[in-house]
């Protein structure tokens, strides 16, 4: 926290003195090093920048964090007139559906990660890579605050600042222990790779402390009771490999435990593979809320207002609501999704074309597609309620009249669309959330100017023209929760069906993610390979 | 410490009450657990022992260690009478000469190791194995004492005794610092797989580090200069290996730092590549001495009076001098070797056969084999005088004598023999030798039996018969020192030659170590695939 006072100080000093930002301006501390960076001027940048000219033109897009949402606006990013500096302290993204495979060693850890740079190198833009923490986000500045998180044997912290035009900020959530006593200290979490593979140790650790000679078989039993908590589907994935690990390796090399071996999967609700579904069509944000905004994160919500909330609140366009040029994606962010009925007057003024202070079927059809793309709770209502189209919603309130001579005032219209607003959901804080906002931040970005010129959002209600883009909508591809061996089960969009494993590979590397290099596929698929032919290694390495 | 009075009182107890030897007994102890257990009475072991009348007379044998030498005496002891338990910290056996292949991500990890329990599960005879360090030897009652070395959210640590009738020390040895300051503090080691984790992760580490925009490029060069210490094969391997990651892959993706990397080799001596040969020539015990004994070596050299050395004294049979039934080989043991000018009067009497107090060329020569065999020096001493055989020895003393007609008295047959004690050398820390020790004494144990019948052994100088066995001899295969890309220098018996690097890897594994699994083999063949086709990872895990 003592940093924090040289920040606001070389905040202050940038602030005061503009043209100092344009000059590389050192400060030694004692006790610890601070460098105030203007990236502009630097040539000792990772990347080498080729025209100081035409580069300080460019507007510097500072991306925070490597998962899915990170990565995906990264790899989606294309248009050359941006300067990109991505800040993370992982230099990898690792795709997390396979953690549960690595838990047992199914799959290698360096098999499903990707190294950042690996798809730096292949953009044809000016892109860095910094591996560290970012500490502050000063709005009022356009700084980001950093720390480089290596501390081995080299010196001690360093931190250095970058200023950016836009900022996307994709830094993940903690894990969310809902409070329960205990969780933290005595539970492991399958979040990052790290855990997967602490997991692991964790689990061949058990097995050989089961077989030293003075454990009791009371005691046995007790320490190969494997307690997975949550039913969804990586709760049920890690279950399902722990018991083929067991039963396929473990059971040969420790013959004398295998009988002992318990896994109980605990879940709440009433069955498992339920969850996943509840969250989509009911999503409860006292329930499931996103837990423990990182500090970072408090103290800028803190700058722009944000004060009573978990997680940054996000427009549909993934705007921070409160603050201008920064954007949030991913678990971090939650989108804080426009009520029709705070809009309700404005609506009816804008279908009220002719001003008659009543609407008609034919001049409301003719703003339904833009009231239904920025507002996505009138079409999941009336697919809800079994509408076939508005005319059928005006009818509600309008009794059985044949649908042409429907006519009605601002109070018989908020009456037909009191309840709309009831279907609003939050999205569940998963991969294919943040890949896909992070594919639709990148286009956004890909089509700034154009769409300056050509906005291709839906009419403003409250405003004048059209918005620039089409608000952010999630599209539900399907989710897997491999069931041990060669079954898995998929829950397309629809219902959960059996499908084979290798399918379920087949369809997250071809079809459902482009997060997959061909280096990830081949990789997996030669872990598999081995494991069929060698079994999992159970060195507790 | 506070456990060795317990481990003195159950000791004790079980000196004492000889029957208690046969039950368990299970003490309380608070603030941690003891428990002395005797094995014969487990049912509860990890290995299901069938029948207990015939098994409570096998003889137990305990291994402590599962580097070269242990895994090697465990995978060539075949004599079903005996009941083996494996005590070791570590459950699997690393191939350490692919270490520095480690470092850069050439090889992963986990192809370089072996589950114990896979090689355990293989035997047709009772072994267990115990993930365990241990921390005291009791000499007297033949008990090993040991502790879980597990410490993490399960219970505090638990300690065990286990009983042998003999015991195996292959426990190897600290790193040696020589004492040089800042070298435990500042230096990675590279001896076991958890090191070369280690390294690889500080590389990275570095690569990142030097692209963070406020490093200069003076501390750039810093970062990014790489100081091997000792040119041997693993140092000039690391170096080789260092230098093509960052050469094939590195550069790729740092483009910014790689004309600063800078990797520097060390050694003492007047060239690299040359330190192995001294060694095997010339060993000097002030020189490469074995440093930093374990503490639980130390505490059992003093039970057993060996109290001015750092590495516990064998005899030429791997048993440790001044107790019985316990064996030491590997980098924990030196080979005391005899030396002729102890015996010179035994061997004198034992030769003259007609004790005329004379020896001629014929009485000389009908001992001969026995005494190079018991005295390897004396055949090292022929061969680098360039002596043809024997009877140049003799004429050293006697002058230019027809070869028949010298005959000598013990005076002159001391003065003969004089210099041969001078080629006496101590054997190198390396893989090989301890691997060799392995099979030596896995053979010794498989026909502990038939020996005491036919003993196979030279005669017995000082007392009668002949000895049970053979003496050690180590058999120098050759080295090798990767030198990057595909070359590879190989000392073979004689001088280094250059070989392609594939045929180091089937030297490795067809010819010069059993070691060597098929399951090892292909893991690494098939980790070359993958970096020949993706190149080496650079994710920071």
């Amino acid at each position: 926290m003592r940093g924090f006072s040289v920040f606001q100080r070389v905040s202050r000093a940038f602030h005061d003195y503009p043209s100092l930002s344009k000059l590389l301006v050192v400060f030694t501390v004692s006790g610890g090093g601070l460098v105030a960076y203007a990236e502009t001027n630097s040539v000792n940048g990772a990347q080498i920048i080729n025209s100081s000219e035409v580069e300080s033109k460019k507007k510097k897009v500072v991306v925070l964090g490597t998962g899915w949402a990170g990565t995906s606006f990264l790899r989606n990013l294309k248009d050359p007139s941006y300067e990109v500096s991505v800040v993370s302290p992982r230099n990898y993204f690792a795709f997390t559906p396979l953690l549960p495979s690595v838990t047992c060693g199914t799959v290698e850890a360096r098999s499903i990660v990707e190294p950042i740079r690996n798809i730096v190198r292949k953009k044809s833009m000016d892109v860095r890579f910094c591996e560290a923490e970012c500490i502050k986000i000063d709005v009022e500045n356009k700084k980001v605050y950093c720390r480089s998180n290596q501390n081995n044997n080299l010196d001690g912290e360093e931190d250095f600042v970058v200023d950016y035009d836009y900022l996307v900020i994709a830094i993940g959530a903690n894990v969310n222990t809902f409070n329960t006593p205990g969780v933290l200290e005595n539970c492991h979490f399958l979040k990052e790779v790290e855990d997967a593979q602490k997991i692991r140790r964790t689990v061949i650790d058990c097995f050989e402390r089961a077989s030293l000679p003075t454990i009791s078989d009371e005691e046995k039993k007790r320490i190969l009771h494997f307690a997975v908590v949550g039913g969804g589907p990586t709760g049920v994935e890690f279950a399902a490999e722990l018991h083929d690990f067991v039963n396929e390796d473990l059971v040969k090399i420790y013959p004398g435990v295998k009988d002992l071996v318990k896994i109980t999967l605990l879940e709440a609700g009433d069955h498992i593979l339920n969850m996943f579904d509840k969250r989509i069509t009911a999503f409860a944000e006292e329930k499931f809320q996103r837990e423990g905004t990182r500090p970072v994160i408090k103290d800028f919500m803190k700058q722009i207002g944000q004060t009573n909330r978990r997680a940054l609140a996000t427009d549909e366009w993934l705007r921070v609501q409160g603050c201008g040029n920064v954007y949030a994606l991913g678990d971090c962010a939650t989108i804080n999704q426009r009520k029709v009925m705070e809009d309700i007057s404005a609506i009816f003024s804008k279908a009220d074309k002719d001003n008659s202070g009543t609407l008609t079927v034919k001049e409301f059809q003719e703003v339904i597609d833009d009231i239904c793309e920025r507002y996505p709770q009138v079409e999941l209502y009336l697919k809800n309620k079994q509408m076939g189209n508005i005319a059928d919603l005006l009818k509600v309130a309008e009794g059985d009249k044949a649908k042409e001579s429907i006519e009605m005032n601002i109070e018989q219209f908020k009456t037909a669309l009191s309840e709309v607003d009831s279907q609003m959901k939050n999205l569940p804080a998963t991969a294919q959330v943040a890949a896909q906002q992070g594919v639709y931040l990148a286009k956004c970005f890909n089509r700034m100017e154009e769409s300056e010129k050509n906005p291709e959002g839906p009419m403003r209600f409250r405003g004048s023209g059209r918005h620039r883009f089409r608000p952010f909508r999630y599209k539900h591809l399907g989710q897997f929760a491999p069931l041990g061996g060669e079954e898995t089960a998929a829950q397309l969009p629809g219902d959960w069906v059996s499908i084979g494993r290798s399918s379920q590979w087949l369809w997250y590397s071809v079809y459902a993610s482009k997060q997959v290099s061909w280096r990830n596929r081949a990789l997996v698929v030669s872990d598999w390979g081995r494991r069929f032919i060698f079994g999992r290694d159970s060195s507790r390495i």
